[in-house]
């Protein structure tokens, strides 16, 4: 039996997007027919307007971070099911700007088609849009229903730095360039302790042994590289730098920032544990954390596991990771 | 078999802090012989020092809530048990202010005892101490560990509450008379979907039936009003409602804070989707929500579950909560 707080699992998404809008009235607008969340006040046609797109089940990725310094709207589908193409068209068009409309869409077949057929018919309307595609995972070159990497938690560094430079007024093709650097400089790998229940679906995603870890999970449950037996946490973060760190490659003397997140089963306890460990292990490397980002970024609705971001800093960016945002994501 | 990210279970908790204290040098420090979190520049003879002391197991409560506006110091002890009184006393000392020291409590037999001896110790050195005991819960008047009720996520408005009137120069018997004020006109009850797994034991804590809840769970696995079947979310809400409201009782025309915590497994959409349900059902008992919070406060390691909690507010209880704060616990 599914043990969730859920009513009809057809209005998970819409009922979740409804919380999300009383618990925020002065910060967003809601349009519930294409699920779409907005910031108050977008679009601006004083900055680009940033818009995010892609399936449920990952909160607080991407409708909880809509606000000043994020993104400007999001438009979520269904759990793990892409936006429709007639929602971003919508979504799009609501937040026109004079300066142009920038779309970050993670790297999954059905995101990039509804994206890309919503942008041609937006631009027809003389909608000024760019692309920018988000690929950090580093487990595989082509999964499940992707074609070349997939996007996963390094999305949240695309999307902070774009909304910073998008409050400093940067333009479109300025916004594009830098979400394309800050991509090509973050790289991730998640590992899976166990498995996640989407609510229409009513049963596991997948099935994982009592003893069994995923390497490289995808936040949609897609296969990693391998199935492996758990080992202790240390093992599992020094697995996860050798995966990571060679493939940009991060070297010594690089300043980076270092993210741990939790994939929606675990604990802030456990999350902290890994990122001690990685932390110390990256210095014992040579590489130094400079700015660290624990807790959920991107999630795969209740899944037990937790993925490593590692981004390559430079001044310029470390300010844009340390500028002001307002987002539905917030404690206090 | 236990599947976590965990190295020797005796090492979770040191481990943990490790990575707090790594993750954040500046805000921080760490005195490992006493699982001591403290902000940096701690103590302050210009405000009081405000402490607060638990098992771990519960984070981001305590330790994640140290700094500016929030805790001077956290001193946890192992998961689910009391903090010995040395590291009490030893953290009471250290925090020394001419301002004062306020211990904050969840009402559980051994934190009392712990803190009490402690104080009683510190209190001999002339140093002046006041306590606060958080005792929200409704569930139940007595428990495995508790006389009288327990302190569960409800405790974070008083934190929040007596932080901040402690960076404006507020006295000790001020903020301990505020403290209880704060704990007198919150309730909160919490229901559990599964149960959790400390590292030490390696079992689950104890055993629900694939269909079942148990309504008023404690954080540590203790037994709450019953165990029922899992009904839609609407009809825990209610549940829920039914419980808090009439408890203080809150009424029609009152203003309140509306807290969604997850026990630790449950994901964010599924919280929102809660928090929706209970705002809009407040709202038609005449009840207007102020303020919210929605995400994880008070856990109980990877449990799933969520609990509710509200709080009666009025014109300077919302000022404390909305005054800035800078913590461990935090987004960007």
């Amino acid at each position: 039996m599914m043990k969730k707080f859920v009513n009809d699992p057809k209005q998970f998404v819409p009922e979740m997007l409804q919380g999300i809008a009383l618990a925020n009235p002065d910060r967003i607008c809601y349009v519930p027919q294409y699920n779409l969340i907005m910031r108050s006040g977008a679009p601006d046609d004083a900055k680009v307007s940033i818009v995010q797109g892609s399936g449920s089940g990952h909160e607080p990725a991407h409708v909880m971070v809509v606000g000043k310094g994020m993104l400007d709207a999001a438009c979520p589908g269904d759990v793990f099911s892409a936006p429709p193409v007639d929602y971003v068209y919508e979504t799009i068009r609501r937040l026109k700007s004079q300066k142009g409309v920038l779309l970050l869409v993670n790297n999954y077949t059905g995101d990039r088609l509804s994206f890309d057929m919503a942008r041609e018919m937006a631009e027809a309307e003389g909608i000024r849009c760019e692309t920018v595609i988000i690929d950090d995972d580093v487990a595989v070159s082509g999964s499940t229903h992707t074609v070349g990497r997939r996007g996963v938690a390094g999305n949240f560094f695309v999307i902070k730095a774009v909304g910073a430079a998008s409050e400093c007024g940067a333009g479109l093709d300025e916004l594009a360039a830098l979400g394309r650097r800050v991509n090509s400089v973050t790289r991730t790998l998640g590992i899976a302790l166990s498995s996640c229940t989407p609510p229409a679906k009513g049963a596991p995603l997948f099935d994982l042994g009592g003893d069994e870890i995923e390497v490289g999970i995808g936040i949609h449950g897609e296969p990693g590289r391998r199935r492996d037996k758990l080992v202790p946490a240390s093992a599992i973060v020094e697995m996860i730098l050798d995966a990571v760190v060679p493939d940009l490659p991060y070297q010594s003397g690089d300043d980076v920032a270092l993210m741990l997140n939790g994939l929606g089963g675990t604990p802030l306890s456990e999350l902290y544990l890994l990122y001690g460990l990685a932390h110390r292990r990256l210095a014992g490397r040579g590489i130094r954390v400079r700015r660290s980002y624990v807790g959920e970024y991107c999630t795969s609705l209740e899944m037990a596991g937790a993925s490593l971001t590692l981004v390559k800093l430079d001044d310029q960016l470390v300010s844009l990771l340390d500028a002001p945002a307002d987002t539905v994501l917030r404690i206090f």
